[in-house]
């Protein structure tokens, strides 16, 4: 039996990450093909619950920005451990609604996390592990934030300024230009468009694995 | 007004630091200092939400080492923005159940998290900050963890293996040794002594400061 592979979306929001993933399902399925899905922070009993004191706009008490950083690679470590690890270990493939990536745009970009420190936790936490294909929703900040907003409520960092936003794309496309495991969709384009590069792109994949 | 001091108590299971906490107190007391408490993990609502998942002895899936670290010092990050800074500030004093030195002595030594890791950590969640004063009660764990389990149903981490216990009694004299800020408190003596030693140590801190 072959291994799994692990595929995430990333992408600020309203960048479409929801029907993105909906087409990789599909793909996926028309091969025949077993898999999960994931979302982080989250994906867990437990990391849910971290998940519900990250993204909570209504704290009692100052949420510090090291606490946020803190809980979301505890999350992933759950994550890690009791799903996708297990998953493909026995030939499942796993589809995840964010992964570390996002922690590096947000937590490294947005909040200015240096890479040092961010190499630190990570590698502890995922001991080299990463996933073999990322589809990044690139999308300005402006565009993304009026789709998300037209979507209902925002939670805790969504309601982060704009510049917020500008330096987490920025460091997306920072990281995305230098892997090239890394896929850079523009979903900025027409729905249908956006749609067929996603299946382009899984399509290529599948054709090396 | 004077800036606060905090004086930390630190031990292992059954090392005896409730009633050491008590007589910190009354000595305090005894000289007109107005102080908070604070115990670790926990603190606040957010910290004592992460401190019930890390104590837990029944969850539903792996706890990992990882995640014990990260949810460690999550729940020192929201304790030290919410309640010690702002006391500190106020001219309270904190007397800490518990602090850094727990999670050098527990993850560092008994989960043995390497001290460059464990530095990282620390330095991005206390940027510096050190208790003006710690008590570090030592005891074997053998005698700690018989005077602990007659006290009732042990935690999660109370569960841990003996050699466990050894690692982290071995880190916290490590670490004292090393570190005049730590007074060394024998924790096997008689009470009336081990009190009468505790009074002391605060009493010394009191004149000096």
């Amino acid at each position: 039996m072959n291994k799994g592979q692990f595929i995430v979306i990333e992408g600020i929001e309203g960048a479409g990450k929801s029907s993105a993933i909906s087409v990789v399902k599909k793909v996926l399925t028309e091969h025949g093909i077993d898999f999960i899905n994931t979302r982080e922070p989250g994906g867990t009993p437990l990391a849910e619950s971290l998940r519900d004191i990250v993204k909570s706009a209504d704290h009692q008490e100052i949420l510090t920005q090291e606490t946020e950083l803190l809980l979301m690679y505890a999350s992933r470590s759950q994550l890690m451990a009791n799903r996708i690890l297990p998953a493909l270990e026995k030939g499942q493939w796993v589809i995840g609604d964010r992964h570390d990536l996002s922690s590096r745009a947000y937590q490294g970009g947005g909040r200015q996390f240096n890479d040092e420190l961010m190499d630190t936790i990570a590698q502890v936490t995922l001991k080299g592990f990463k996933p073999q294909l990322t589809l990044y929703l690139d999308i300005s900040p402006e565009l993304g934030l009026a789709r998300a907003q037209a979507r209902g409520a925002l939670d805790r960092i969504e309601l982060e300024k704009i510049e917020f936003f500008h330096r987490v794309r920025n460091k997306y496309l920072e990281i995305a230009l230098a892997d090239e495991t890394i896929k850079i969709i523009d979903a900025s384009a027409p729905i249908p468009v956006v749609h067929n590069n996603i299946r382009l792109a899984v399509n290529e994949f599948l054709k090396n694995h």
